[in-house]
């Protein structure tokens, strides 16, 4: 009956492939973003939404030639296919078009949840991400394109993301260029195939073999890597008169970038060209410091909606909020000290106190009233005070300062610590 | 190409069993009911956890004799069996006995997740169930169990749920007596199974088959019936002398819970006996008036982290959110207007009018400056202001009072309208 505790202790518990769990710092961390993000998209009128994480395969599917892709399927009861959620645009597109389908519009959804996917064999790659996401339905043109734009600046800029980056292409564009030079469907899905893989060699093999006059296949060949304002748009319009609209439309939502006060985070780069047959006008990749991957993509998705019902256009956005994290722990550095008080006794003897310091405004963290006790999980868990009966008042030590003093009551003692 | 849009349109995509949206005023609702319970846990000094969604099959079956029960399971490429978690006790556990095992105690996490469950066949239950849960690790003691219960009463007090009926029982307690008494092992699983099923009949049945003289065999009867405060304790140290330290270890929590200034709220109940397999200490439920089935559970669990690694005695609760909000929104009735303002032209020639008014602090929701959108769409939503460009300034609704009025300064107009 007593042998010792780890003769007998169970194995520990493993996770699966791509799974992790969050600890308290992080967890806070992320709780604290979110509100943000959710506090930002209520700002311009996003109402969130929920959506199950079980979905039927052949819903999701739906939404793109080919299926879904990687997702973990399972057996219901009746033997139908589920997926655990493998995206999150498209749940909310099948609410759109269903039980959404009477809002006049225009139509501002938003929502943070996780999404999960396999890996693919061999990556060592999260199989759950969880993303903030907002969609603007029932409008087709630039100005629903620069608020999409505009909120997700607005949004990470209020979380102190700076020397934000936002690479902003058009599908549409590219199409139109590619239209106007006469270029077939299958040189076309070539390209397109490239531009999916972000294949630069294989875009500009590609485009070097089609039948154009030098200059305008240079166009072709150059068109992914350009970058910069207007005078990108200008060029392309010049060289190819039937994309002009298509550029006057991208001008148009640079120009509502600079009312909302965010042009000069915008940059147009023709080579941001995300999934070419999901999207159908605006792309773009928000980038911040030291994170080389976007940690907001987005786009207008014109065709998605109608798979599920009556067609709407719609344009959205999702933050990654891990990629979100990692982005301000860079920037942030250590993590401030957690204001609250440890208590000894605070369980016991001194719930009275430890109430009153509530009622105050601050953490109360209990702990038994023994020695070392309130100390050790002070440091252990980063709070700021630690507090503990002496005689008929208290001693209170604020941590950050090293600061000790003797107090008749507790919450005023606290207060002249922190003031 | 023009034929009527109802002609080709997309069936709509249906939900799997037990599935279901949230629209935006629920979600909007559970946020808020969220974001409280979250204060509230901080306030304890409980810190956020998050978990995966899947989980290996056999770490989960580890809780329990004969495993975890109903859950989606599926494999992953290597062939295992996972579960979406069915569960959210459990994964803590599994964390604190893994990667939280150095923590010098007494260990205090929080979460808000959802568990998944398949319904039983021909039982309209949903699958999915929103938690938000506290774990209090390495107390042993009634200090702990009242720290649960009162922090659970705190926490749904602050959100406005009047009327808290916290009934609180105790395995453990229920075990001294039977132990006490003599009661073989054979007979006592036959009570517990008949307690695990809530049937108060089968339970009276095997009562009155026990050997014992009349009065104890009556007070096994009655024991499921029995409620009350400090005298039901006292009956029953009286009857059973070897079950007195339990009853004085429950009494021990009720005077603690004075304390807290939460004792008006908590019932002794013995009949409240949750999976017996599982709890090893106090169990309890809370209900709202209103919600037949309890909006919140709990109880200690010392067996369950040492099934992860080395053993510590735990205490804890989970709200039920759904049940939560459905408790709330029987007190609250009809919805409050969202403070907001629907704005014609936001998105567009009114873009620095709509920044100017997020400055200020309220949302804006830009809508096409059209004739009747920002009306129906306030109507729609529930927004409390409407506000449009009129000449040289504005012409700015409050819906709520029904006043309109012009003013020069949008900003301005709706701060005297809201005075």
């Amino acid at each position: 009956m007593s042998r010792p505790a780890d003769a007998e202790q169970a194995e520990p518990a493993s996770l699966p492939e791509g799974a992790r769990d969050v600890l308290p710092v992080e967890s806070a961390e992320l709780a604290a973003i979110e509100a943000s993000l959710r506090a930002a998209f209520a700002g311009f009128g996003y109402r969130e939404v929920r959506t199950p994480l079980l979905e039927f395969a052949d819903a999701m599917d739906r939404a793109q030639e080919g299926g879904i892709g990687r997702a973990y399927r399972l057996f219901d009861d009746h033997g139908e296919v589920l997926v655990v959620r493998p995206d999150l645009t498209i749940p909310v597109a099948r609410l759109v078009a269903g039980r959404l389908a009477a809002h006049p519009g225009p139509l501002r959804v938003s929502y943070i949840a996780e999404r999960l996917r396999p890996a693919p064999a061999g990556r060592a790659q999260r199989a759950e991400e969880r993303q903030a996401g907002i969609e603007l339905v029932g409008l087709p043109g630039a100005a629903a394109d620069a608020e999409v734009v505009a909120l997700l600046a607005t949004a990470l800029r209020a979380l102190g993301v700076s020397d934000l980056r936002i690479a902003l292409g058009a599908v549409s564009l590219t199409r139109a260029v590619l239209d106007g030079l006469g270029v077939d469907e299958s040189r076309q899905s070539t390209l397109q195939e490239a531009a999916r893989q972000r294949n630069l060699v294989a875009w500009r093999r590609a485009a070097e073999a089609l039948p154009l006059a030098d200059d305008t296949r240079r166009l072709v060949v150059e068109l992914p890597s350009m970058r910069g304002g207007d005078e990108v748009l200008a060029r392309i319009a010049g060289a190819v008169p039937s994309a002009e609209p298509a550029c006057r439309a991208l001008a148009g939502t640079l120009a509502l970038l600079d009312a909302h006060g965010v042009r000069e985070a915008v940059m147009v780069d023709l080579g941001v060209l995300r999934d070419w047959g999901y999207y159908s006008g605006i792309v773009f990749e928000v980038y911040a410091p030291g994170i080389g991957r976007p940690i907001a993509i987005g786009g207008r998705y014109d065709g998605l909606i109608g798979r599920f019902g009556a067609p709407r256009p719609a344009v959205g956005a999702a933050v990654l909020l891990d990629r979100l994290h990692e982005a301000l722990a860079v920037r942030n550095g250590a993590t401030a000290p957690m204001s609250g008080v440890v208590l000894s006794g605070g369980l016991e003897g001194e719930v009275a106190a430890a109430r009153a310091i509530r009622a105050a405004g601050l953490n109360v963290v209990g702990v038994p009233d023994e020695p070392e006790v309130a100390e050790r999980l002070a440091e252990v868990e980063g709070w700021r005070y630690v507090a503990r009966r002496a005689g008929s008042g208290y001693t209170v030590t604020d941590r950050a300062t090293g600061s000790t003093i003797d107090c008749d009551d507790v919450v005023e003692g606290l207060r002249s610590l922190s003031s």
